[in-house]
């Protein structure tokens, strides 16, 4: 018998799996349209990327350092392969740097990039919620491309 | 010291943050534009939600009931005051229904709808997980239709 809704692993596989479809979703863009399109009043897919970037990893670093630091989600990247380089080259610091936060940890307060002070699981759920939501917008941006995005299920 | 990353009633309360953002989504809305304004090779946010609708009170039944049904997510709602009222008569169902699951379920393998199999907390994940997605669509067509989403970080 189980006491525990869901372990730490199987969080971070659930995250993992998200961001192997956010990576299917950067690869359907056209490189002109990842970095130029966008909706009237919103940024382009490659800046919402980059700001998943500038959270997830320094995000963690701060939680396992218990150092706050600021926010940079600005990055010089100007391709696709940039851009999926660095999300590929996230994706084991990721799961490094999740392994080491204690289970007992994820209800402590933290104030990440000092100023979001919450316990260390709702950081979490901000890393994943926020990419899905930046995600499904990028899947519109997708529509209104002409292209079909990736299905939502498919993340191996 | 806490041995659970997060507890049943933390994840109840974080969905139900998210719903209240959706609700939020929903208000913003124009009544013509919920129900007829639509991305080509999209739904309209009035089908995105009343697909939300079928499934979390319905699913959520199921896993209670340990029985597989037939998902249904079209609904006769004509109005935004019927979705939302949907809505809000969803919330205490989904409270009442989230608490009978035991904490052990969780990991069990269940059925939903007749056609996903998987552990329980990756139902209840794709419940929360599906409803970011569409709302972040649903945000584009409000910036889309010229007005200001709600902040994704206002659950309250």
């Amino acid at each position: 018998m189980k006491t525990e809704i869901i372990s730490k692993n199987e969080l971070l596989a659930h995250w993992l799996g998200h961001r192997n479809l956010t990576r299917q979703a950067i690869e359907k863009f056209p490189e002109e349209a990842l970095f130029n399109y966008k909706v009237e009043g919103m940024r382009t897919f490659a800046e919402m990327i980059q700001e998943l970037l500038g959270i997830a990893v320094p995000g963690l670093q701060e939680i396992v350092n218990n150092k706050s630091g600021e926010l940079n989600e600005k990055f010089s990247y100007t391709t696709k392969a940039q851009l999926l380089q660095a999300w590929d080259e996230a994706t084991p610091q990721i799961s490094a740097l999740f392994d080491k936060i204690p289970t007992e940890r994820f209800s402590e307060e933290f104030n990440l990039f000092g100023q979001y002070n919450s316990p260390i699981i709702h950081s979490i759920f901000y890393f994943i919620d926020n990419e899905i939501h930046h995600r499904g917008q990028g899947f519109v941006y997708l529509r209104l491309l002409g292209i079909q995005p990736p299905f939502f299920w498919e993340r191996d």
